[in-house]
Order: structure tokens, then C-alpha cells, then sequence
């Protein structure tokens, strides 16, 4: 594959990823951040107002018409070759965990607009619009509720009633989600007016840090995602006998700690012989002990599990196993379990089509066959796919790190990612047009 | 074996055993306890005051003389033969943790309440006296240190420095050690004139709760204990690499909570494979992860380590043993260990000779050998071991719960402690003769 400067404008693909981590970069600190010392930026804060009007800027300069719609998300737009045509939409989030990293959801939105920026610069256009939305609350950064004003976008605002779930939550202030949106002239309720009509949107891609180890370990700049895990997530609680530390022989002893120890490396034996095969994990995150003390025998534990996979299938075959697997522990050890479903989420499929054009683009900018990969984490995609047709591309990350200062991305990296995205653009474009010429033979 | 019921003055050893859990009941609950919904009865507050106040009563009605020593220590004297003679001492302690239960350290103080009253009924008098102390402060239940009263008859006080080592701490209503003698016409340093002359204390003996489940385990009403375990404490720190439980492929983890199960698993085995030979106990219990959440693959963990048993040779050799398992358990799993020693305890040995006195008591009275147990739980004897040879009557409890308003144990096993307390007086008493005939010979 030969990459020519028409790729990315006038400059290299290497050029638009230094530029692209040096805007991240410029975002990650005030007054972009609403804490000093580390990136904190959640939803309608000072830092999220002033990125917003930072990257209104730059996408007016790559050619886009900007607005910010009732649901608070930057959109910019840029248009096709006849006015008012359904959309290609790019996009990520906006806001970031406190003392996050600058390139979880960032790098989804600047990259995107790097994309655009070429087209913009070379006067590229295709028969529909290319917009890039920066949503608002994809972490729960700000209020434990997360997704809103992406929910308003793919219009399920309403279906998913999260309006009434999060009725009294607030933030680290005081606020309640009413009292932040009437500070910018919006209501919970009136975010539904966001609402995209179907037919304005051809399809929702994303770019996204990994988040994870595996393109690093493969030696891979980029991945194409094929559909977001499915998950279950379990308490556990082990009810055992406590006791003297010093006076309960080893013998006659309910440990509720040990019985734990081995359901958690039983959980860990069933997650690994799955070989990580469609992008199965399975966590034990949190473990607690009562009383909790040195001179103690443990009476009861708690356990978190987190199960995600990229089909329901695998999922459920993995918890059916684990779960028969913690009922024999806790018999042959004589202590109880309480097994308590938590979260039950279904996977979110990445379009089959769509995926072959991300494959495809990756294969060109790369010269090797695309590494195919499940993302275990959430992301605005999740949603979006309600909405309209969803892809996915990954771009390694340093370590997997993220959630996390030390999250990094090389700018080269980045470069090849807005080759492949430019790419993306075109394929998709000589795709609708054969569709075209099918739908007007 | 014959009872008769001279053995604990006009009635059986049965009356004996329901009178003594019948006291320890009525010292459970208000005024003898400082909460009206359970029982806590910290040193020198005002349940503990009215404790020494009844039982110095009951003392009175066993025909002994009755004092409280410059430590608080309650202290009944039943003459010998002669005046002055010294004394065969009994004791344990008064106080008790909050949400106690009513047997701990009370009945040992109650038992040997009515051996004695049936001595004084009989009119049986000793060529030695015999004593029963009440200690203040073995559970630490009012200020976070523990046995002051006991090192101050032990005449360890000056020695072990614990007025240095409390000075500043407070306890519940922000009273320091200090205040709370104060009260009372003490203070710290004068708590060392309760010190006993070495010549005027012939033996130390504590009946108590096992505390534990193997005599109940074994069906057996009494135990001998053999000495006060040698203790070690461990806090181990796991270090890992935190991720997010949904991106972090299994292959690639490295999990601090996985890592830990084992360890857990490994102390586990290595405390069983000692198959409570030498009371060896290994117990974990308490352990923590970090972050904590359930989507984040755990990237530290600590726990702590609590390792008993009857000799140093078995603590350490099992200590090193399972110190290896988990060095090589980290090492296997890519994370990183500390290893942190907290305390170190020597055994506190029963005086070979007792035991063998009190084996025979207890074979007299239950027709079998005795069972011989280590005491995986400190107690006031550790302290008193100090001053004058020692010995321990465990009676079984119920599912050797302790530290727990379930605490409970049979009156009938109460009456054969009193019987073979008795005959352990008697006993000794033939055995002093015996030493004085040889002496004199």
C-alpha cells in the first residue's frame, strides 16, 4: 500500500497524529480540566465548556458547520455533495473519570476531525455528510448514571427511561442532573429532543483507545472491534463459621476466606481455558472479609464476579460452568453461598458489513489482515448501534493502561488510524454508490 | 471414679456447675454490664465495679478474707494451715469485650469461687493458702492495651514498660489510663507495688473456656493445656498490575487478587498438612483489594497472616515453609511480594509437673486419660507464667464460639471442672507434703 500526502491533506498520516495527540494533550490540563494537579472533566463543568469551545474551533476550521444539540453534545458537520444528506457519523466522548488519562473518548473526536480536515483541505466530498459528535457523559464522571446524552442522540432516551433512574442522584456538589442541565437552559426531559431521525444517520463509527493489552502484545497498531461483550455481573456471598484465630483447629474449621480463595481461582482456571476465544474475561474485582480482622477466622465473604464475552453464548456457558463449579466448593467446604445476579447486559454486535470495510481499510494501511477483537469495555458505540449501522476501530494504547494519567498512545499510531479511517470514508462511499446504482437499476 | 458429695461440700458437683454458670448469667446483664442490651464490661467502669463488689461478697460467704490490690485486681484469700502460708493461686479476669459473652474469664474466677466454698464447708485447710484473683484488664475491652493488671501481680510491669507504651491512649469517652486510675485513688506507676514476692505464690492455675470447638469436637467435657501458643503475624502486600476486567485479555493479567488465593490456599494446606499437631493454626483473616471495584482487575492486595502453635520450632518451621509457597506462587505469577512480620510471640509452657497433676485430676474424674491441648489464645496464665509455675483447665464450649453472646457452655461440665479443680488442690497439697518430707529428710 502506498500512502501519499492526499491522505491526510497536505501533510503525513504522521503529521496528523503528532497533531492529534498534541490537541489530546492541550486538553488533558486547565483550563480544560476542572482540577489542577490531573484530568478531571465531567459532564457541564468548566473544563467540558471550554473543550467544547475549543473543538467548536477546530472543527469550524476543518470546514464544519458546529452546534451543540438539547442533549448538550457538540456536533460538527460537514457536508455533503448536495445539502441536508443522512450523515456518516463519527464520534466519542467528551468528558473523562477523574485522574484520567487524555485519550480515552478524546481520541475518537480529534481523530475524526483529522479525517475530516483532509477531506476539507483536498475539497473532498461524498454523497452524504461526514459529522463528528462529541457526547457528553459516556463515563458517569459527574452523576453515577452514564450514557444520557448519547441515549438522546440514538433517541432511546425515553425507552430507557434513565430520566427516572437517576431522580435525586447528585453530584460531588450537590447538584442534581436538573439543577446541571438548567444552568445551561436544558431539562432531563427536553434532552430527548436530541432525537436523531433514522434516516438522517447512515451509520456511527468510533475510534477508540483499546483500553487493553492485546494489540501491544501482537505488535499492532490497530484492531477492528466486532461488537462490544456481553456481560453478567454476580455478588457473592460466603457464609462460613468465624472463630478464634488461635483456638479454631485447622480441622473443624468453615472459613468462609478459603472457600472464596478457591471459588476466585476457580473463576480465574474457567476464564483462561476459554483462551481468551471470543474476547472472554472473567474478574473477581472486589473481595471482602468479615470481620476483617488478623486474629479472626473469616465468617462470611464477599465477592464481586464480572463476566463479559462477545456473545451471550460463550458468556452464559462460562457462567453455567463457574457457577456449578462455586456450588461444589461451597458444599465440599460446608459453607453457604448467596449467588446474586447484578448486570446482565447483551452484546452489541458491530455491523457485519461495516466490519469488512474497517477490515479492509486496516488491511491497506497496514499490509497485513486486521486483527479482529471484542471490546470488553463500553463506549458510546453501545448505544449508537440502537440507532444506525456501528464500527469500531482500536488504536493501541501503552500498556493497556487506561482510566489512568499513564494512559499513552504513539502519534504514529494515531497517523495510521486517520489513514485507515480516510480509507474507511472512501470504501464507504464507493459502497453507497454501488448500492445506489443496484437501487437505481 | 467415685463422687461423693464431699468433694464440693454438701452438694454435687452438678449443684456446683449449675451454681457457677448461674453467677456467670447473673453477671452477664445489668448492672454488671455497662450496656443494657449486651454485655460489655470494661476495666473499672461501672458494671466492673459492681462485679468486684458481688463476687467480693461471694468470696466472704466461701470463707475468705477479701482486698483490692494497688492494680484493681480483686483478690480472695482462703487460709492455710498457718498464717501467712503462701498461696496456691487461682485466677482470670473480670472484664469483658463488648458484646461478650458471659463465660469468659468469669468462669475461671467462678470455679475456683466454689472449690473453695466447698473447702471452707468441709473445713479442709492446706499447709499453703489459696487465692483467687480477679485480673482487670486481659481483653484490652477499655484501652488498647492489654494485662496491666496482671503484669503488675507478675511484677513485670517495670519490665515490659506497657505504662510507657499506653501513655496517650484514650479510651471510648476520651479518658486516658491515667484518668481512669485516678478515679479510683491510683496511678499507672503505682500499679507495681500489687507486685508478689516470688516466695509467696506457689502456683498459678487458670480454668477457662477452650474458646475452641475440639473438645466439643471430641466429646470431651475438659482439657489440659499444654501451654500458650508461640505466635507469629504477617501483613502481605500483593502487588499486581490493576486493568480494566472488560480489555484485559486473562493471558496477559497480572491479577494480585488470583496471586493472593493461592497464597491463601498454599497457608491453608501448609496449616492442615500439619494436622493440628502442636496446635499449629494458620489463619487468614483479613483480606483486601484494591482499587475494589468489580470492572477493575485487582492490582494489590494485603491480607494478614496469623500463625500459632505449642513450640517456635513448629511456628517457624511452618512459617518458612509456606513463606517459600508464597514467594514462588509470586514469582509464578509475574507479581511482586512483601513480606511484613508484625509480631512475634514465644510460647508460654505449662509447667510440665502441674500438668501432670492436673492430667491425673482430670483422668480421676472423667475415667479417661485427659486430653492435652495447646492454648491457641493468650491468656492471664502467659503473664503469671512469669512469676510462679502455671497450669490451665480448659472446659469445652459450645461450637467454641467466643468473643459472642452465643458463648455457652454445659453446667455439667462446670461440676466436673469443679471436681477435678478439687482434686488438682488435693493433689498438689500431697505433693507439697512429699516435697516437704523430702526436704525435711
Amino acid at each position: 500500500m502506498v500512502r501519499t500526502m492526499t491522505d491526510t491533506g497536505t501533510d503525513s498520516g504522521a503529521a496528523a497524529g503528532e497533531r492529534a495527540v498534541a490537541r489530546c494533550d492541550v486538553l488533558g490540563v486547565s483550563p480544560f480540566s476542572d482540577e489542577i494537579d490531573l484530568l478531571y472533566r465531567p459532564w457541564l463543568g468548566p473544563g467540558f465548556i471550554a473543550t467544547v469551545e475549543a473543538i467548536s474551533n477546530w472543527m469550524r476550521q476543518a470546514g464544519m458547520t458546529v452546534r451543540q444539540d438539547a442533549a448538550t453534545n457538540l456536533i460538527g458537520r460537514y457536508e455533503g455533495t448536495t445539502l441536508d444528506a443522512p450523515a456518516l457519523l463519527f464520534g466519542s466522548h467528551l468528558d473523562s473519570v477523574r485522574d484520567g488519562g487524555r485519550y480515552d473518548g478524546m481520541l475518537g473526536v480529534i481523530a475524526a476531525l483529522e479525517v475530516v480536515a483532509g477531506f476539507h483541505e483536498r475539497g473532498e466530498r461524498f454523497p452524504f455528510a461526514i459529522e463528528i459528535v462529541g457526547f457528553g457523559d459516556e463515563e458517569g464522571s459527574r452523576f453515577p448514571i452514564t450514557m444520557l446524552t448519547t441515549r438522546s442522540i440514538a433517541g432511546v432516551l425515553e425507552e430507557d427511561d434513565p430520566v427516572a433512574a437517576f431522580a435525586g442522584l447528585r453530584d460531588g456538589t450537590g447538584l442534581t442532573v436538573e439543577q446541571a442541565l438548567a444552568r445551561v437552559g436544558l431539562t432531563p426531559r427536553g434532552m430527548a429532543a436530541a432525537r436523531r431521525p433514522k434516516d438522517s444517520v447512515l451509520a456511527y463509527v468510533e475510534a477508540h483507545i483499546e483500553q487493553g493489552p492485546v494489540l501491544e502484545a501482537e505488535g499492532r497498531a490497530l484492531g477492528v472491534v466486532s461488537g462490544i461483550a456481553a456481560q453478567r455481573r454476580f455478588e457473592i456471598r460466603v457464609h462460613g463459621m468465624a472463630g478464634h484465630a488461635g483456638t479454631m483447629a485447622m480441622s473443624l474449621r468453615q472459613d468462609a476466606l478459603t472457600a472464596a480463595a478457591e471459588m476466585v481461582l476457580a473463576i480465574e482456571r474457567i476464564g483462561v481455558a476459554g483462551g481468551d476465544r471470543d474476547g472472554l474475561v472473567a474478574t473477581v474485582g472486589l473481595l471482602r472479609t468479615w470481620p476483617g480482622v488478623a486474629n479472626v477466622v473469616p465468617g462470611d465473604v464477599t465477592f464481586t464476579i464480572d463476566v463479559r464475552a462477545g456473545t451471550n453464548t460463550t458468556r452464559d456457558r462460562t457462567v453455567d460452568v463457574f457457577l456449578a463449579a462455586l456450588k461444589e466448593i461451597a458444599e465440599r467446604r460446608g459453607v453457604e453461598i448467596e449467588i446474586i445476579p447484578r448486570e446482565n447486559l447483551d452484546p452489541s454486535p458491530c455491523d457485519p458489513h461495516l466490519m469488512t470495510l474497517m477490515e479492509t481499510a486496516v488491511q491497506d494501511v497496514t499490509g497485513e489482515p486486521a486483527r479482529v477483537l471484542v471490546s470488553g469495555a463500553g463506549h458510546d458505540a453501545m448505544i449508537m448501534s440502537r440507532l444506525a449501522p456501528m464500527a469500531m476501530l482500536f488504536i493501541r494504547c501503552e500498556k493497556g493502561i487506561s482510566h489512568n494519567p499513564a494512559e499513552a498512545v504513539l502519534p504514529a499510531d494515531v497517523g495510521e488510524a486517520v489513514i485507515a479511517l480516510t480509507r474507511f470514508v472512501r470504501l464507504f462511499a464507493d459502497d453507497c454508490s454501488k448500492t445506489q446504482g443496484r437501487h437505481s437499476a
